[in-house]
């Protein structure tokens, strides 16, 4: 089979075996956002192209191509949600030559029932079950919107999503705190370090956020320090917001320096993280598609 | 005497009685983003040469005119201060046939010994002082940054700032949820109150920002309710952070659709607010300046 992940700036496909081993990887600079109305055939067609020739049949596409904005929607799945949940709710699209679906995202609602999506991140959960324990574990996937979800023998049972990249994204282009801040500098382990304890001090989000300005007005907070302070100030909110009671471990999964800042600031509340770094995707579209096999 | 509030994208200026009367006022659309290095004082001339040409001879100025990017930095007085502090602390600039002064702003360190800093609002709050019963006293001046002070006795004794404007004003530009906010649209009480309340629940303000984007995308928030609705969550996150325990009023100092705004969130912990909303500056320049004649 073929797995795909495209996602809003990026595309990644892989020949899966039988067995889940990969046998061959492309990518390509294909987000969704460079591909117009009916051209997604053809991006993909290009990409994939040798290994349908050599008889692959069968297509499963994970990730912002099936959002509204992508291929054709594909409508969110209710958690709890298992493989064989999506396996069954998947979404076809036309494509010559073989059968082509999209993976449908999940949904759920807050304890307020107030409600949560997440789109390309079910798959790559689905892609580390092998790794986790029985009973129930707190998967975390990164990102511009990061995705905490609990998930037990093979099932979401249910998430919950925080704003921090994006929030961090604009606080540190946008606001005031940009004007004293160098985002090229390189990670400074201590800023970080002091954002997270920050985090944990009364006064909320809002007024640790003046209280950056406040410090590079007196030169207690350097061009080079802001942008890591900023980031352990977010990620110490989330964490403290969001970690369930009694957690000893989550299990991290993604890639990029994200990674490195989360298990950090886990690792200040005493939580031990265990990375599953390298394509979860691929390994959690084969599990689809096995059940797709089996149904 | 003449008073001047020199601000950010605003300069509004009162010919001010021995008794504190206010006998004239101009305003003109020349904050000083419009101002360029060395224009200053014909810019103030300009404004206030009648009044000069009457007599006046003392001009004492407010805002942010006084800081580095104004006409001079008039370094920041640290609290506990009061009139007679700030009138000691007056910076000279030079204006032919007046003495002309600027106010300095104010520091603080919060608890945790982050710094804190006012340029403008120390003289609002000088003004309302007359209003203000005996014992400490809870002011709050809403705007980009708001400022909350302890005020007793005449004295300024600490303060506290929420960058909760600024952060309305990135989250509901640059932000993903800016695509489905329509920003012209009259205030939604109901929606506002909806923010409110959903800030009193667990998650943290991020995972309430992405709750936004969720409900947007199920129909269950419209465009025209979701800029009240993130006024209200942001308002609820910065109140329930702030407000000092056991606060049943709240001095509200200032003017525009943010006064209204705080006095209802407020309401919603059970404080009841007093609004100062009129030429607060006046008075608090008028104040300054008779501590500066008695001195």
């Amino acid at each position: 089979m073929i797995g795909v992940d495209w996602g809003t700036s990026s595309f990644r496909a892989w020949r899966i075996a039988a067995d889940g081993a990969i046998a061959a990887r492309v990518a390509a600079p294909r987000g969704i956002l460079t591909v117009g109305p009916g051209e997604f055939e053809a991006v993909l067609r290009e990409a994939i192209g040798p290994w349908l020739a050599d008889g692959e049949d069968t297509v499963l596409i994970c990730g912002m191509a099936g959002s509204r904005q992508g291929w054709k929607e594909a409508p969110y799945l209710p958690c709890p949600a298992d493989a064989a949940g999506l396996a069954g709710a998947l979404t076809p699209v036309e494509f010559a030559g073989a059968r082509c679906f999209l993976v449908p995202g999940l949904s759920a609602r807050d304890a307020q029932g107030v409600p949560e999506v997440m789109r390309g991140e079910e798959t790559k959960i689905l892609g580390l079950l092998d790794r986790l324990p029985p009973g129930p574990n707190v998967v975390l996937s990164p990102g511009s919107h990061s995705k905490w979800a609990i998930v037990q023998d093979g099932t979401v049972l249910s998430f919950l999503t925080q704003f921090t990249g994006e929030a961090f994204a604009v606080l540190s282009t946008h606001t005031i705190l940009a004007r004293t801040m160098d985002k090229d500098a390189p990670a400074d382990w201590g800023a970080f370090d002091d954002g997270l304890a920050r985090a944990r001090q009364p006064g909320g989000l809002l007024h640790h956020l003046f209280g950056m300005r406040a410090r590079g007005l007196f030169g207690e907070l350097t061009e080079a320090a802001a942008a890591s302070c900023l980031s352990g100030l977010l990620l110490g909110h989330e964490v403290a917001a969001t970690l369930p009671e009694g957690t000893t471990r989550v299990f991290l999964v993604g890639d990029g320096g994200l990674m490195e800042r989360y298990a950090r600031a886990l690792a200040s509340f005493g939580v031990t993280t265990t990375d599953v770094p390298e394509e979860a995707a691929a390994a959690g579209l084969w599990r689809i598609g096995q059940s797709l096999e089996n149904a």
